[in-house]
């Protein structure tokens, strides 16, 4: 064949350690307050809902953290995933630059969640925990943990979102496949669940609801603890296989990136494929990076650069991040992994020292990317991927407007199996954009007022 | 890592070529008869239906038959596939046995469908042909042929198995966002169609039924023609693809298979996997072929070796298959792609010659060491595929209990992502086996009298 389309390795190429951008970030972590004292939060202090080997990752600037082999075993059912030329994306949209992308579509559960579910998994595990609680919005972190959960003998109860819960009723099954428990969010299984139910009966539920549920059952229940799926720093620690595996695959390839693009909700698969280019970044390299989210979820494009919580009843910890506010309730659009008040705190401090850019793009521009995308590359996207490929090839139009011939990486980080209404709606012509008034920000932020700033 | 789990291979070890066992079969086939004539078919009498090219792939019996470049171009987007040997399904069900499986389930329609889907395209776009149509059961074939039809500019109407298409609503979507039309079957588009809707109804309809609308609308309409997507010999051919990179990979593992399983609706990804080892076998290797079946559809370890009709209305050539007559409808298993009345007929003449095995396997053992395969090995197989898996186990197990340790090769042929309504019934126990009692084969058969034996 005359054009090389994909590079795949083997799995010997899986990288042996993790990549943690704390030990090159031009500024320190800002510490994460608790939600009590205002005071940094102390190790033992999270210990309440994370074993401790997870808190020291969470907390560790060690520049490499060696993968532990029971994880590289796991990893290596769908890992190094395949990285990919999109030859026919870039015929379709007629561009001169050359796309690359990252296919995480490729595990069991179809999206880069199971590169920290099989991590997070594990060291609870050999903490002695017994069972885990977590939270899901799309379904595609609930999934990944089901399947890493049951790989490594632990219970499992998923907290999901109540209106995905309804509308992919496809998902809870892929859980209980996998020997999990998913719930509807909110519940009557927590006292946070009771009682938002009795104040507000029809709510659609949101993430920030799910996680205070998931974490009042972990702190209350025995042997339990608590996961989260993305945000915090070990979680986009054990995204950074993809940008590692990227790294060797580009250079096969005999290429290097002009622009670097991931869609960004809470920050996991952007941190994945980003932080390995964005230390070279730190280290001279000219080479762009672009987070890219929902217009009607615009986090890094819309929020302040402040200290928030992660859940809406105030039980995590306050964390230096660009944020919408805990009380936000996103509009219902249909990339539910991207509709988190907040964002990554390391992707914030990156975000604000100006080593990466945000861009906000909409939900019809991205179906018909996405399409676009399933017609000419096979793949069907994800809805959260589509933002993704949305920004890639804005950003190839924009350079063969301005004569020059980018390359551009991206994160494809899962695909759209199991969100296919999606795109019915799109097709029958129902689906809208949805621009947030920046009034409603105001109003979503005033809850904020007395807390530390930044 | 001490265990290898996997072996890919770079896209430049794509097979440049597709095995015909039409070469090396130690008794030539029967022909295929006109239905009015009854007479051997001739090729321009096929032509009505197919184009010349894929007319006359079906007739050859040269031994290798080279891969276009614009098909290698397009298999290419996910081929190789990897083959994994399924280290943690085997520490499930204890056995001793290396147990090793070529993964499918990694394309973008999901399944090993794509690999006749796209060189259907191809020949059919390069004979000026504009517009396909076929029928799809479970909603693989439909898929893979609607993305194929839409990477070469054909259009494509699709008549799916009524009771599928309203079980899995989110198959016709797929189709549509490759560009498709996709229609249930019986529909109000054919004679036929409107004929059978008349007299039933509330029929759920057949394979056998939707493959005589669409050949119907393909005699019928301008530019068309009809596309098919197992049982046929250049089907089969396509498919080698599967079991030509796993000899290669099965090298590379430093293993050679004892036995080698697929599962078998028309036959097609069994023939995949299969026919490079039963040329092996044919040249005096000592490998045994299984291919395995629903005992709901019995064809090969219950039907007769006869000639019979591919449709329910008697369209399409008489066939040398075993079968279990065109007027049997199936009972509604869950495992769609394994509810037809035939079998491949070059299946047939080997599974005649006893060069390969057949065996039938029930719902519930499906289901059961499909969930075992989920919670071991990560991804959720096809009820179809469950098939594969349960011979592949029984194998394991009855060596075990001979005190052998062999090593068994089989095709996982695609993913469940589309199907897990079945997985819920499972759970819920509202499943059942179905056994097929003995006179209802004898009643359906009936309707063969008079036409021309073996």
């Amino acid at each position: 064949m005359t054009q090389r389309i994909k590079i795949v390795l083997d799995e010997k190429e899986i990288p042996r350690e993790w990549y943690n951008i704390q030990a090159d970030m031009p500024n320190p972590m800002r510490p994460p307050l608790h939600p009590g004292t205002l005071e940094p939060i102390k190790p033992e202090e999270l210990g309440a809902i994370f074993p401790m080997n997870l808190v020291e990752q969470e907390m560790s600037t060690e520049r490499w953290i060696k993968i532990p082999e029971p994880v590289m075993e796991k990893l290596a059912i769908w890992r190094p995933s395949p990285l990919y030329r999109a030859v026919n994306f870039e015929k379709a949209i007629g561009t001169k630059c050359k796309i690359y992308y990252k296919n995480e579509g490729v595990s069991p559960a179809g999206s880069h969640k199971p590169n920290s579910a099989i991590p997070q998994a594990y060291y609870n595990k050999i903490s002695g925990v017994k069972r885990l609680t977590t939270e899901t919005g799309a379904g595609q972190w609930g999934c990944a943990l089901s399947m890493a959960c049951q790989m490594f003998g632990l219970d499992l109860k998923v907290y999901m979102v109540r209106i995905s819960f309804e509308q992919k009723p496809f998902r809870k099954i892929m859980m209980e496949t996998w020997g999990a428990k998913c719930v509807p969010s909110p519940s009557n299984d927590t006292a946070v669940g009771r009682q938002i139910l009795k104040d507000f009966p029809d709510t659609p539920g949101s993430l920030a609801i799910a996680i205070s549920e998931a974490i009042e059952d972990a702190v209350s229940s025995k042997d339990t603890k608590y996961s989260l799926g993305s945000v915090l720093n070990f979680v986009c620690l054990h995204q950074t296989v993809i940008g590692l595996e990227a790294e060797k695959q580009m250079k096969i390839a005999g290429d290097y990136p002009d622009v670097v693009v991931g869609c960004v909700g809470g920050g996991s698969n952007f941190a994945g494929i980003a932080f390995p280019y964005i230390r070279d970044r730190i280290h001279g390299k000219n080479v762009r990076i672009v987070g890219v989210e929902p217009n009607a979820c615009p986090t890094m494009t819309k929020g302040p650069f402040i200290y928030d919580f992660g859940d809406m009843t105030k039980l995590t910890p306050l964390m230096p991040m660009y944020s919408l506010g805990h009380s936000f309730v996103p509009a219902p659009l249909h990339a539910g992994g991207l509709r988190y008040h907040g964002v990554s705190p390391l992707v914030s401090q990156l975000l604000n020292d100006k080593l990466m850019e945000a861009k906000a793009v909409n939900q019809l521009d991205c179906y018909k990317y996405g399409v676009m995308w399933a017609r000419s590359e096979g793949f069907i996207p994800a809805p959260e991927t589509t933002h993704a490929i949305t920004a890639a090839a804005e950003e190839a139009l924009q350079a063969d407007a301005e004569g020059k011939e980018k390359t551009i990486l991206f994160c494809w980080s899962g695909h759209g199996l199991m969100d296919l209404a999606g795109y019915e709606k799109y097709f029958s012509g129902t689906l809208t954009n949805y621009e947030l008034p920046d009034h409603e920000i105001e109003k979503s932020l005033a809850s904020l007022k007395g807390y530390p700033k930044i």
